[in-house]
């Protein structure tokens, strides 16, 4: 049975209700902890499910900041530094990883116990544990007039990928690297593949591949 | 064990290797059905993994279109006629969602025998058997400078949730509602929840909610 909500009826509705539902509304969303570093080395780390592909050739990734959220330390860094990472959740580590959207005034890194390490000399620290740790720098931004969301468009720098979930045409399986996904606000999930499917075309059955 | 690639290795591998990688890269990542007619009635689907949370107060969504992809359509249909739905996609139909991404003269509801349904006046089209059907109005739009990417903002309008996922909380249920999640260009999974998590506070252990 269908539920109907026209858009004064979500207006209307308690502030919680509709925080969470209109953030339910996308479906399941992107996981990554944001690792960033300050000038004085301080280091911080925050999940974020905006995180989206901008394109391949050049490879670059856009990153939504909401306003006025605890994600102002990571969006500081990376407007004074230029660079931040990128690391995947895996189940060992998803409490940890929800945990450091709590306001803490040291690093999340050592708040929370998430291990850090750098890489190839990369200013921004990565998540030792994470199956996929991508080093992004600072392309452009902007604010988006209509409620003060900042969108960040970074350069993809370094990559670093565990191997066993690199396929030879250059796709992550990310089933086998254990990658979390996350709906609404608070809620984890692993991926359970149904098919990967042929390109495509009109006329032409399509394959599982 | 961790493979590195660095921007140049990134940019001097084989183009689809470039395009699966990063495509990849974000982890798994929200699927829609984006349904939309031109002001003649012609329909129009087609698959987007882009779409993302702007705000609760008012309720906006963001879309992003990749420049000279078939979305073209899709991007033309909504800037000339304000109007768009998105539409979560469940295992009963992900292949013939997939196959909406095909070059079709004719509408892809046709084509693929996805059936499309009119809900309380809304202008566009919304996919008849999808769980999470969401009624979406142009608000404003932008180019990216760095690759021609269109960034569309839009207001929420009209939402239609199988009430059998939506909690009182007014989150939603994914698993109950069957919504799919895509990894890189081309695969499909459900989600296999591990745990909903309190809110997250410095010092307090967290719960399962």
């Amino acid at each position: 049975m269908m539920k109907f909500f026209d858009k004064s009826s979500i207006l209307k509705a308690e502030s919680f209700f509709r925080r969470d539902l209109v953030n339910s509304i996308s479906g399941y969303k992107s996981l990554n902890l944001i690792g960033t570093q300050d000038r004085d080395g301080r280091t911080n780390l925050s999940p974020f499910s905006q995180v989206f592909h901008i394109g391949a050739t050049p490879p670059l990734v856009g990153v939504l900041f909401r306003p006025n959220t605890v994600a102002r330390h990571t969006l500081e860094n990376i407007l004074n530094t230029g660079y931040f990472t990128l690391n995947h959740v895996t189940e060992e580590f998803f409490k940890q990883a929800h945990q450091t959207a709590a306001r803490y005034e040291e690093s999340e890194f050592e708040a929370t116990g998430i291990e850090k390490v750098y890489n190839e000399g990369f200013f921004a620290p990565f998540v030792a544990k994470s199956p996929v740790q991508v080093g992004c720098k600072l392309v452009e931004y902007q604010t988006l007039q209509v409620n003060g969301t900042v969108l960040v468009i970074a350069s993809i720098e370094l990559l670093c990928v565990d191997e066993k979930g690199l396929r030879a045409d250059g796709s992550l399986d990310l089933n086998k690297l254990g990658t979390v996904t996350v709906s609404g606000l608070d809620e984890y999930h692993l991926g359970k593949k149904l098919a990967r499917l042929s390109y495509p075309k009109p006329g032409k059955e399509l394959e599982e591949i």
